[in-house]
């Protein structure tokens, strides 16, 4: 077991956020203008501006970069308040995980070569914030000492078909101060069957795949080197940019002719040095309407709420209604929301045909403004 | 058979269209200030306007007097237009159908003493205009030869229970002018239950009691006189009324202190000059939101819709939509009504209930500004 002192000096730890996503699940409250990681979907902060207050304590503010597309840096600095020290890097288009960690790693490799890194997410939700901020404190103490790639798993609670899940091997370390373990990784199995998932969740040793990853610098300039000789290039020029101004125009120019791929693709599921760290903390992507509904307060009738709404015989309901009254009458099981100048009504279970409905609004023509 | 030249000369002819219903039952698309005769419901002219449209080349105008309650005399004239010759009689109180008869007879009389009057209502919707005015044409120039008092039957098209019948008895005559009958009236029957209702359906010779009315100003006048003293007296003297301010002063003064009672529980069911005319055109109260599903447009996947409305996979549903997109995913036999600030959904079998939240809502206060 690793000792206290092991841990990685605060100004040598960093954190990438990604908060690229379009969350389209989320339509109408969310927007092109305004995705989810920009909603403050319980009803307090924007999600994005409650990943970086998890860090509090942990990271310091100015080794924060958020990475999102061009379009969001402003409405993502002006959530963040002109006080912030937290970075925003816009990407000039998308190219999915890969590129963006390239391109989150350089900006910490310009301010230290010898850094720990954190990917974190945006557009997720995380309780327990001081069992997740011991979790990251021992994974970064972990990747600062061997040459290995950590991802975050989470323990199944559900045999979710909606994620990815990781297989622990046998190997295993303590998790350098704290309660917990390091797992080697066996294998990345991709979104199972319910069959499948049910068995996963029998075998144990499964866990979610959470899209968040602990690595040193160097480990993933190495790693890279081997599985993805082209991030590994953009990775070793962009970090020798002399300025911000540089670095943007780096970006500006490369980011076109990249390949799109993810970062488990591309590294994660190749690479022989990854391990586990299973999060005891909670967890939830919240990937649709209905998963809001253990977020949000309950009316005492069974229906989850959010802003003014009043409910006859109606149970089992997520609405959110901010600044509009809904009213329900011996209605079961929908998902309302409303949002300026739209109101969606849809069944629980159909919620993922948003985007659906979606495109048939936009070959309709016409609507273009509520998109 | 009566003769063409029988009909009633229109400066004779006088129309009191009642203009008073609250109409809870389309909150929260009709407000206190805002009733469902203000409506514009099938997406045409408020209900109000559409009832003296029916009239023209019947009734002149200037013979046209709508009884409502004071408050809406301002947003009824309003509706009407400045160039408008239509009468608007504001009852200080409400008390019932019997006394807006008095009021509004005694404005015909201090016209034309002998003038033959139809009782019409403002918030039902009627269809085959010139069957409707054959039929009250008709109507007329039998209460001008006859002292009789008519009501207007509608030959029902379902087992309703939501209506009074009323059951035809031997007697018959033509009715004038048109093709058509005028029959002697057996008796009224209350709002009858499924069974007994289901009943007058197989049996024939039941009409649904419409609540529109034709008599002339003398056959009124005795009936009342016979039936009815108290009325008979307001009608005496309110028609006397020198002009048009002390007709109102006399209602203000008289009203608070009438009973509160139906002309047809005043006056029909008790006198035994009673006809009914089966009426041929449509006919259809729109007691509630689901009944308007026949009256707006069909979205050509089975949901009624007004204003912007997307569906996938959604059939079955009414919905109401002005200057807001309704997006509905997977969802089936609903009332959906966006109103200023408010959003209603019920179950379309359980729209009757909105009375009843509408009682929550005045419990639980702070929603003032929405009734």
């Amino acid at each position: 077991m690793q000792e206290e002192n092991s841990f990685v000096s605060p100004e040598k730890t960093f954190a990438v956020v990604m908060a690229g996503g379009k969350g389209e699940r989320f339509w109408p409250l969310s927007r092109a203008a305004r995705p989810k990681q920009l909603l403050a979907l319980t009803g307090g902060k924007p999600l994005v501006a409650e990943a970086v207050d998890r860090l509090s304590g942990l990271i310091p503010e100015e080794n924060i970069v958020i990475v999102t597309n061009a379009a969001l840096v402003a409405p993502i600095k002006e959530i963040l308040g002109e006080g912030s020290r937290v970075g925003v890097v816009g990407e000039p288009v998308g190219r999915d995980t890969a590129a963006a960690v390239a391109a989150g790693a350089a900006w910490c490799a310009r301010r230290a070569e010898d850094g720990v890194m954190c990917v974190l997410t945006a557009d997720h939700l995380i309780g327990d914030l001081d069992v997740f901020r011991a979790t990251l404190r021992g994974a970064m103490a972990f990747a600062a000492a061997e040459d290995a790639l950590l991802t975050l798993g989470i323990a199944p609670r559900e045999p979710a078909t909606g994620y990815g899940y990781i297989h622990r091997g046998e190997e295993s370390r303590p998790l350098p101060g704290g309660e917990g373990e390091v797992c080697k990784v066996e294998r990345f199995v991709e979104k199972p069957c319910r069959e499948k998932a049910e068995a996963y969740l029998a075998e144990g040793g499964y866990f979610w795949n959470s899209g968040m990853f602990v690595w040193s610098l160097r480990s993933l300039a190495a790693a890279l080197a081997r599985h993805c000789p082209e991030k590994a290039d953009c990775f070793a020029r962009w970090k020798e940019a002399r300025d911000d101004a540089a670095y943007l125009a780096m970006l500006e120019k490369d980011y076109p002719g990249l390949e799109k791929i993810s970062v488990d693709y591309a590294l994660m599921e190749k690479a022989d040095n990854v391990w586990v760290v299973p999060g005891r903390f909670s967890w939830d992507d919240v990937g649709s309407f209905p998963s809001l509904a253990k977020h949000i307060p309950d009316d005492g009738a069974g229906n989850a709420v959010l802003g003014a709404v009043e409910a006859l015989g109606s149970a089992g309901n997520v609405v959110l209604s901010e600044g509009r009254l809904t009213a329900l009458v011996g209605v079961e099981d929908l998902v309302v929301v409303q949002a300026e100048g739209v109101t969606l009504i849809a069944r629980k279970d159909r919620a993922e045909e948003i985007k659906k409905l979606l495109a048939q609004l936009r070959e309709k023509g016409g609507y273009e403004k509520l998109f």
